[in-house]
């Protein structure tokens, strides 16, 4: 069967209508829709339009501001702090973004930290809007805990993500995005459900013994990439997120899905780099692509078809989706038909035609 | 057989006097000595002294400037870029520290870019040094080819570090300080030495496959961590280091060891924050301590009895070869001993009485 496809654009529009009957203001709503469809574009599902439905709890639980804009509470040369308010965390994202990059403009960088945000989506987000305008990005997150630290068993560290984005001229941008564990929680979840082992080095149980059994797996800890050096990487991101702006940190941090008592009090941290104070942008761009085809033209291993640059996958799958349209998964569909229904939307009218 | 160890600071003055004999100033012959000797007592032997005999060998063949100044060629607002001019790399790196923390207490972030810089030694001396002055700093650099492209067989990429220092109270600081690879090169050369094994996420040979044969590792590449995380995070640290500074990438980058026509033209980036622009450095410091102790006292699996903070290793380590001296291995101390000879010096004069 040939799965519905949905247009993107109208995933938007219709995205922003259900933020906006859930209160919040149409800007920010627009936003928050786009981007979670940046995410369903580029084929992370996980960070798509999937959490439309627990953004829109959470913000009818009083849980997510809707109302209070968020605030820069410091500036002073490269360096600023904003208070997200307990605001969607998209639309604090963007607003941090924005000041990263004017500072960047100004003296050669922008570094911004983020306390009181929640859940930002994929940052890819906001890479991809760094790139579009020649800047250099690094962002970091923390979030809610399920790793634990090497020799530990009880989760203690969220998957706390990494991306940078770094514009090239005719090749696709270099976009790293990742979270700091081997996998994602979600993939796990989904081996539960249809009773398939996963590998080792994903996962430990209750006891810190690596576990090919999901159910294991979830009554335990994630396990970070390269050991105690994934676990590392993770820390510092939580330290600058967390500790560094005043956000919450270690397991500090409120669960998107399963606290319905607090915010979730998250920070973030936006570096960007402006390319011209080092390189003029043009040679930055022209020594981009050729490295880009450097490593692309490489020898490859027998099986590999092609050798591929950090955010490669995500930019094909985007042009495919562009054009074809977005699929979602029949439980994602029917979660944001209801949600849509609810508000006396339809998905459907979103479908493009097969 | 108990090892001779050496007092560090006995060390310190004989490597300032090997430099000077090798025609460096008195001033950046300390500067190497001690960046040398700060990986000693680290125990990152790799780092250490074992590397004197490679950079003099590097100084007299002119590989290495002896005289010429690094030179400050851009600086504006948080941002600046230095010209190594090929001296020695740990000359360099601290000038570039030294303008990143300058720069961060004016505007609350430095952001260095380096070029045409050489091996920097350990990234932890720079880090430890802005930590001492209650910054935060990561450090960056890149180095010569010896991982391949997720998919790809030839080696590309260098094994990259990312070091992140980060003051804490009366707890040891956080110090991240760690290479993209699984591994070192040189625990596969010590492996192939004792026609030992090695694991099988360690390297893969000349076709790309994972092997655990030392002697096809050596001649295939070393593996990032997390796959193609791991690529990615190595790849992002040469681009910033190598191409937005100007100095080499990719494979461009020269072997410190088997390149004799050519600089190494490494580039490294160097980025400071000063605390108390976000937060009151004592209220951050006892933030950290929470954390710290926090961590520590987590549920431990069963077998391990502590859980440890990135550079705890280390800082352990240091403390007790501050007081004990520090070992060398067998053929480490033969090509000392050789090296102070041939400049009229006694590695034995820095000896510890057993
Ligand atoms: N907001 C949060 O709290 C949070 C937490 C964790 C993750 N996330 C998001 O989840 C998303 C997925 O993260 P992930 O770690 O599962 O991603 P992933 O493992 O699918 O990809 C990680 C990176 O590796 C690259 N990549 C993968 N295979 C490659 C190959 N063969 N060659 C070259 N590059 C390759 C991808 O382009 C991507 O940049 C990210 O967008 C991240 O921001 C968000
Ligand atoms: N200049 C260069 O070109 C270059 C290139 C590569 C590496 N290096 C240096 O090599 C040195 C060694 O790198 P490495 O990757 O082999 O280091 P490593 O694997 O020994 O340690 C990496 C990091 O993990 C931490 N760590 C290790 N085990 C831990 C545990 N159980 N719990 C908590 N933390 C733990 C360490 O404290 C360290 O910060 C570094 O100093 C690096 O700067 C330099």
């Amino acid at each position: 069967m040939i799965p519905t496809c949905y247009c993107w654009t109208s995933l938007e529009t219709l995205a922003t209508e259900v933020f906006k009957h859930a209160g919040v203001s149409a800007a920010k709503a627009k936003i928050v829709a786009e981007s979670l469809v940046h995410a369903d574009l580029r084929g992370i599902e996980s960070h798509g339009l999937s959490r439309m439905p627990i953004y829109v709890k959470r913000i009818e639980a009083g849980l997510i501001e809707r109302v209070v804009e968020p605030q820069l509470v410091m500036q002073e040369g490269a360096a600023a702090l904003i208070d997200g308010k307990n605001q969607l965390g998209a639309v604090v994202g963007l607003m941090a973004l924005e000041q990263a990059l004017k500072l960047a403009r100004q003296t050669g960088i922008g570094f911004v930290g983020v306390r009181h945000s929640n859940h930002f989506g994929t940052c890819s987000y906001y890479a991809e809007r760094a790139i579009s305008q020649g800047l250099i990005l690094l962002v970091l997150t923390n979030a809610p805990e399920a790793m634990a630290p090497s020799g530990g068993i009880r989760p203690f560290l969220g998957t706390n993500p990494i991306a940078v984005g770094i514009p090239a001229g005719q090749e696709p941008a270099f976009l790293l995005d990742m979270a700091t564990s081997v996998t994602a929680r979600g993939k796990i979840v989904m081996a539960a459900k249809k009773g398939e082992a996963i590998p080792a080095d994903w996962a430990i149980d209750q006891n810190g013994i690596p576990t090919t059994k999901p159910e294991q797996a979830l009554l335990g800890s994630l396990l970070p990439i390269g050991g105690a050096k994934g676990y590392g990487l993770a820390m510092f991101i939580d330290l600058l997120c967390g500790l560094l702006t005043g956000a919450a940190f270690g397991p500090g941090v409120k669960s998107l899905y399963d606290n319905w008592e607090h915010p979730q009090n998250i920070g973030h941290i936006f570096l960007a780099i402006d390319i011209q104070k080092f390189l003029p942008l043009p040679l930055f761009q022209q020594n981009m692509d050729e490295y880009i085809r450097q490593v692309k033209n490489g020898p490859k291993k027998e099986g590999t078809s092609e050798i591929l640059i950090p955010g490669e996958i995500e930019s094909r799958k985007r042009r495919e989706r562009l054009q074809k349209g977005i699929p979602f998964s029949l439980n994602v569909e029917d979660e944001l038909s209801q949600l849509c229904a609810a508000y006396g939307l339809d998905l459907k009218a979103a479908r493009i035609a097969p």
